[in-house]
């Protein structure tokens, strides 16, 4: 099978990558490398720079392809930078929302079977401590980055109808571990490397949310998609624990990297505009399944505060 | 209070309109006239005629404002042709959500206080004979219409968190009455007036839906945006019946138009790829907060075949 992987080269797409081309099947990454890189990926995997947020890109890309067909499309390419979007709306709408309508336009004229989304809890907005299960609505994202997640989501299970044969949507929790290119841990880390004796820390450190592995989470897309029947399928994947606090994770990195160092809190309970300060995510139906994450979230941050201070060289 | 009108000549805006000029406010209409038209509205009501979903439209409205300040926007730009965002999905990417992108866009810029939704149904998907409810989940649509309506509800939702003091979301059923652009009571008042010995319907005429008489939608969002307390509301917009079948109104049209007329019927229950054949709406919701039609399906169908006969002149 040859399946397309769109923003692979960066935090997910390459662990990802690898687990596929370990089942033997061919792989193409297309990625802007904005904050993919190349060495992420093993030499083996074929590498576009190409964005897919330009218009055009849909004709390059067919172009590249040189009439090959391509069976699945795994579709991880987004801004990821959340107070970004909040700052500027058109940041989301490219990155997020027009990537997803260029390969869905792509999927049409070539043929695409089966389209994997990565999509996002940040679908739901906040809830407080409701726990949010994939039957929840009405979806009321607070942030632009949750908006073209469900905007993308909103126009996957639209083509699903019309072309596609297969459409898996798994929105993901707070995922950590390596290549990190973003995220609290690789924020964390860095501003101790800049300044070991302190860490600010956005909010007061009272958010607590659950994360994952990114090992657990491409194992939970793979074991979901071998098992999906219907032509749409939504699922929540995450860990079964209700997660950790920004201010124990604060505590455990500075642990690891600068056991010194002081900590300092912002007001607050929210990191950002468009930051859910809690959020309890049920995962009953991917448990349906038959699946189970190897790490909850507080094993998943420690091992991953590891991997993160190895990858920093700290 | 100054209330800008997107969308403002076409079916629901001059209805909307006159509402709002009864009660004392001063309107200004924003309008591509691909579909509406300047003769809908009274002349008291200023008009702009500009198309929401150039990029630049922003400047030029906020320009075109010259420091004239707005408390309110009600959008009610669209695509609504539902088989031609099908086709093609650009058609419902440009006029459905890139006008909701912008109207936001200057919200931000101006400081728009509130922001009420033209949203639709077609979110949902296809639920089958399951009664559908604001908080149903997940939402599936169909077609690039819904998507794209689904898309501009969690765009103003997270502007909501960002900007906006109020955002009200109303989902609408099929809306009936005049002046009508589209929908199948006027396709099938117009095929009649082409061949009146003979209405070809698509479908099998089994889809059966719930329609809402006009005045009685616009009657329900002032109704519901006087008394909305959140500062998101999304709400179903629908009459408490279950509606008709399609195959009742090709006889009523019949009967009002052209008595002698054969109904001749397509194959299936969809009358298009995008059309959603069964439809239950729950709005209890609404009903709770003390609303009620005046018309039922039934009603509002031949009431508004009367006022279509009459528009279209047969």
């Amino acid at each position: 099978m040859t399946i397309l992987l769109a923003g692979g080269a960066g935090f997910i797409g390459p662990n990802l990558a690898r687990r596929l081309a370990a089942a033997g099947h061919e792989l193409l990454v297309v990625d802007n490398f904005s904050r993919g890189l190349r060495a992420n990926l093993p030499d083996s995997v074929p590498c576009i720079e190409m964005d897919l947020s330009h218009t055009g890109c849909v004709a390059a890309l067919e172009s590249a392809l040189k009439g090959r067909g391509v069976d699945e499309i795994w579709h991880l390419a987004a801004n990821s930078d959340i107070p970004a979007g909040v700052e500027d709306a058109n940041v989301d709408l490219r990155d997020t929302f027009m990537t997803t309508f260029h390969l869905l336009q792509l999927s049409k004229r070539i043929g695409v079977c089966r389209f994997m989304f990565a999509s996002s809890s940040a679908v739901y907005g906040d809830w407080g401590s409701q726990r949010i299960a994939e039957t929840l609505g009405p979806l009321m994202p607070i942030s632009n980055y949750g908006a073209m997640k469900l905007a993308s989501e909103a126009q996957i299970s639209a083509a699903a109808e019309g072309f596609l044969e297969r459409a898996s949507i798994f929105r993901f929790p707070n995922v950590v571990g390596t290549p990190a290119t973003h995220g609290v841990l690789l924020d964390f880390v860095r501003k101790l490397k800049q300044d070991m004796s302190r860490l600010e820390v956005l909010g007061d450190g009272t958010q607590q949310k659950a994360y994952l592995h990114v090992s657990d989470l491409v194992d939970a897309m793979l074991f979901a998609t071998a098992r999906q029947t219907t032509v749409r399928d939504v699922l929540n994947i995450g860990p079964v624990d209700d997660g950790v606090t920004v201010r124990w994770i604060a505590e455990q990195v500075c642990a690891r990297v600068s056991p010194q160092a002081t900590i300092a809190y912002g007001q607050g309970n929210k990191g950002w505009v468009g930051d859910v300060p809690r959020f309890r995510y049920a995962v009953d139906k991917l448990h349906a399944l038959g699946w189970q994450p190897t790490m909850d979230s507080r094993a998943a941050v420690l091992r991953s505060i590891d991997e993160i201070a190895t990858q920093e060289q700290v």
